[in-house]
């Protein structure tokens, strides 16, 4: 592998959900978010939100930034060049949540080249209207995502990930056959398993749905962690479109 | 503002639309998918397609990478697990569309760190059945984003952004005040025309609604070519629709 300091610190990455009570100065902000704001978006769909009230910011970290979809300013700029938006909402989420996904990834790489831990949140969809309210926001801005950061008081190992096999694909997409997918599983659970990592957190996802517990932390891990995640939550779409259609936004299919 | 070679990098950035011939090594291709490979995803919810055939690629780029939202590999591993994916694909798609843009985001870097420009090309979801048939997609997987990429034979200068007041807004999301609004054009609108954008590349979209031609490339600027896309282009999803549809994504409402 070629090995640069950029290419280390993205290697290097690692959530972190522990901070020290060392402040964040206004020049390290603003070089995140401008660093962030280079990023190539496809119409600076995004704005970010900030809070440093430390004592209620999750896991009292210094910042809070909530990354959101924000059709709300480009709009703004369209009244004045007299324009009228006509593209629907579905096509503008689509750009929109890549900007400022581009946005968010970019703070957390500046972050950590600063000294900087940081930790996506990824509820904030499904609580837009208490963001909305908590932090004034018209209607056309919609919370994507948000991001605790700050000085780190831990120091995790790098997190695994699926095989190479399972993630790029020349030409073709393959056939995942049982080797490869038992592969990736295990590349996953026996990762996560050697860093003791939903012990360590009591993490296990409770069952909700009629199936007999009999994991213990010592076989429970990525993989059976997320189908928990996606076996069980969210079954219906209807929370995700009233948060948007209470933030403005109508995907739904004309008729 | 706080530098160091990472912020460097990202500060740096723009996008590149003209290559050299030169291959990129795979040495290099496996540091790339290495390093995004490590950003914090929500669930690995993505996957990478490589084409190195320069002579079909966009802008005849050594590589052309395509990267998907991805649940077909995930539910291979729910498969192994007996478990049944229930979350909604509305759900789904918000969260897998930010893996996949945290994935690229980090491959731009990356690749700028080793001397590697890129493009991204947003069209992919509405090509996205040709995409399929190309590269012999599955169901449930959806082409998000494309990335042109190679050693670039150009050196544009960086892009300009929005202010830092229409971006980072603490507490509260303030007025858009009138003087808030027009700083933002401004500076988006004399940025890209000092640096002769548009007319270097010819690229004033064309009128489609009834509205007259007032402008020449001496003030036709960043605002109204955005404004071009998002008051003419995309006013029905039903095409974004039709494609999720035949890639297998249903984020319809439940009735």
């Amino acid at each position: 592998m070629k090995e640069n300091s950029v290419v280390q610190t993205l290697l290097d990455h690692k959530s972190i959900r522990r901070f020290i009570e060392k402040p964040v100065s206004d020049e390290i902000i603003t070089t995140l978010v401008q660093a962030g704001q280079q990023a190539p978006f496809a119409s600076q769909y995004y704005s970010v939100l900030l809070s440093r009230n430390a004592k209620r910011n999750p896991m009292h970290a210094p910042l809070l930034f909530t990354i959101c979809v924000d059709s709300f300013k480009f709009e703004k700029i369209m009244a004045k060049r007299k324009w009228k938006l006509v593209t629907n909402d579905l096509t503008l989420l689509f750009f929109g949540i890549q900007d400022a996904a581009l946005m968010a990834e970019n703070m957390v790489v500046a972050g950590r080249s600063l000294g900087l831990g940081s930790c996506f949140l990824g509820n904030a969809p499904f609580r837009a209207d208490q963001i909305a309210e908590e932090y004034n926001l018209p209607q056309r801005v919609f919370p994507l995502v948000q991001l605790v950061m700050g000085y780190p008081s831990e120091d995790p190992p790098r997190r695994p990930r699926y095989p190479l096999a399972y993630t790029l694909f020349e030409d073709r997409y393959p056939e995942l056959t049982e080797a490869l997918v038992d592969h990736a599983m295990q590349q996953m659970d026996e990762g996560y398993l050697a860093q003791d990592y939903y012990r360590s957190r009591q993490a296990k996802i409770p069952l909700t749905v009629d199936r007999k517990e009999t994991f213990t932390y010592d076989d429970y891990s990525w993989t059976e962690h997320i189908c928990r995640k996606w076996g069980q939550w969210f079954p219906d779409p209807a929370d995700l479109y009233t948060q948007l259609e209470k933030r403005g936004f109508n995907i739904e299919k004309k008729r």
